[in-house]
């Protein structure tokens, strides 16, 4: 059999370091597990034999445990170096890629403290922008987790109730479409009914990060929010990248928390707990408007974990919570357009367009990367999405 | 093959014109999908010797769509009245009942007018009780699938942060643990991305109904609730029936709905929209302690469906929605035990006992009829659950 090695760029932001999943099918193929290197794809069903990656999500590899996902990325890290069977390798832009993980529940946190003071400034001008609650636990609520979609699924401009000057609500397109940049996490271990995962338990349980963008109608979401939170304003479409970077790759992005104060309950603290130093990018129409960077994050994931966790809430495989809008103290680290628009006062500059909010036609894609080993950097996989104009009846 | 013929009591709420759906295993048997008839379960894929029975959820059966539950409805009628083969019949009391279906996502509303008046009265003291957007719009939220969990499951007290006197927060077992009585939607037929389900279209897509206990933990909701909603107060577990009751068997139980003022907008009005006659009682340690009617809600279960899905987002098969609490206008009527106590300010007498929230060892069981044909009445399958106390660590 003909055999091939993966040339990596020095370059390369998907070296053998880095080797994320996801869920692919070749040219008139099914859908399988992939590992990305480089530009190319590994069939790992194929590759290393093995029918827990002969599936079209990668939940059965997740639920196997940290052991596991540790001694299949040394595998993989050591094949990255070897000639590799023609028939286990496909170029990227050869492959379909899906949904990677069949998603149990979704949770969107809230850990940005500079986008939770935006948001409280823009939603509630004549109060404390911080709630009392939020530096003593992260805030976070429950998402859709059947309308999460994969990078570059189309995302149609959603319809629904927005208040109209005179105080009564008129229905029709969402006028004020958004992107919540954000850090996703996927589950892997799931936890038991009652009992609640430490903070020191993040790294067993949880088993990569996905960019996502949180699409999100702010006419829609500001009408119907109160007092229950978010519904419909978020509902339609979440979109997720195709790639899961494990957190075994990212242990050279590690970095200390912001400092917390006051300091968090006992439930919230760990002995080594840590944020991560990634720097989004997200580009509107091709340019980049706005860098947010992750390492700014007030509450840390394992703390987001413990606390969706304290009550005695399970998790499953395949669960996926996210950060929130990533947001730092700059205006051009902004990771929303209503913060980056201020509510659709200031116009944002694209080339020769300007915005305040989406378009029609318009495309978001949001990057990511963050340092890897020998000065080197690693990439997330990107999540993009392009706005289709919003159905004239309630059919398409 | 030795044949019996289950034989109905006249005034059983399980005739055959009821005959809910559940899933069970027989003593040493795997589990199955069941059909209840009385006091017995018929074992369907032995009975109709059909493999999509031959699973441990409903979910395959409601994919079918709704053409085949009615062809499966009338086989089942036809056959309830005929002897049997002795293998394919269980007394109820000799089966393990498990969770009727995997559950996609789960939503909750809001939908009685006078339970979310109660609750803004009690949670927003010195603001109109009711907001501007509940006339326009049924308010709901996404709950925690992962933590539904059958009748008769133990409910472990959660441990949450509370608002201290101070006005800081500890962490401890809920104090003021409740329920709401709920009635809970089921859906079968999935729809579209971008595609809304109408208000006639309801009865396509809703399989049939169950009853749900939203277990509730007031003093962890009242602190974390702001602005994105609830979130641990309730994810720490769900109880729902053993049983769905068929939309079909409720065709005597349809009612219009109240007077809805202001008139909803188009996309929230049917051509022959209905509430549904179904009272709910409340026992609390055996003793009944509230009767909400759900004939009162304000928000028909159609219209929640077309609000859910009006902008785009679609449903899948195993989908629920429930109702919100169950309140009427009288203070007999009220579905929570925040309501009945107001806000723990008057005792509930139970026996020798009084009571405002859970204590542990508690036991609550909701139950519910509704009009069947020729005068009958046919029963809902009930939700029961006992208290646990809270663990004192992090580990059970």
């Amino acid at each position: 059999m003909s055999v091939l090695r993966v040339e990596v760029p020095a370059d390369s932001l998907f070296g053998p370091e880095n080797m994320p999943y996801g869920v692919f099918a070749p040219p008139d193929g099914e859908l399988r597990v992939g590992c990305r290197l480089s530009d190319m794809v590994l069939d790992l069903a194929a590759l290393l034999d093995d029918p827990v990656f002969a599936r079209p999500d990668l939940n059965a590899f997740l639920a196997q445990g940290s052991s596991r996902w540790h001694e299949v990325r040394e595998r993989l890290r050591a094949l990255a170096d070897t000639a590799l069977p023609v028939d286990t390798v496909y170029p990227v832009s050869s492959v379909r890629m899906a949904l990677p993980v069949r998603i149990g529940d979704y949770v969107d946190f809230y850990a940005s403290i500079d986008h939770a003071t935006n948001l409280g400034r823009l939603f509630r001008p004549d109060s404390e922008p911080l709630l009392p609650n939020w530096r003593h636990l992260p805030v976070g609520y429950h998402g859709r987790a059947g309308t999460v979609v994969v990078s570059d699924t189309p995302i149609i401009r959603p319809r629904g109730q927005r208040r109209t000057a005179s105080g009564t609500p008129d229905f029709g397109p969402s006028a004020r479409l958004d992107i919540e940049a954000e850090l996703g996490f996927v589950v892997g271990t799931g936890s038991t009914l009652g009992a609640p995962v430490t903070v020191d338990e993040f790294t067993e349980h949880v088993f990569g990060v996905a960019l996502v963008n949180d699409w999100s109608a702010r006419d829609i979401q500001a009408w119907e929010y109160q007092p229950l939170g978010p519904f419909l304003g978020k509902s339609f479409a979440t979109s997720i990248s195709a790639w899961i970077t494990p957190l075994a790759a990212l242990t050279e992005a590690r970095v200390p928390l912001p400092v917390q104060d006051p300091e968090p309950l006992p439930y919230l603290r760990g002995t080594d707990d840590f944020g991560l130093d990634i720097d989004l990018a997200v580009a509107w129409n091709g340019e980049v408007v706005t860098h947010p960077p992750y390492s700014r994050m007030y509450w840390s994931p394992a703390q987001m974990l413990a606390h969706l966790t304290a009550n005695g809430a399970s998790i499953r495989p395949g669960d996926l919570y996210a950060s929130g809008t990533i947001s730092g103290p700059e205006p051009s680290q902004r990771g929303s357009f209503i913060e980056l628009s201020w509510s659709g006062s200031e116009s944002i500059t694209i080339g020769a367009d300007s915005r305040t909010f989406l378009a029609d036609a318009d495309e978001v894609t949001i990057t990511a990367t963050a340092p890897g080993t020998a000065g080197r950097r690693i990439g997330l996989g990107q999540v993009s999405g392009r706005i289709l104009p919003a159905h004239n009846t309630s059919r398409p």
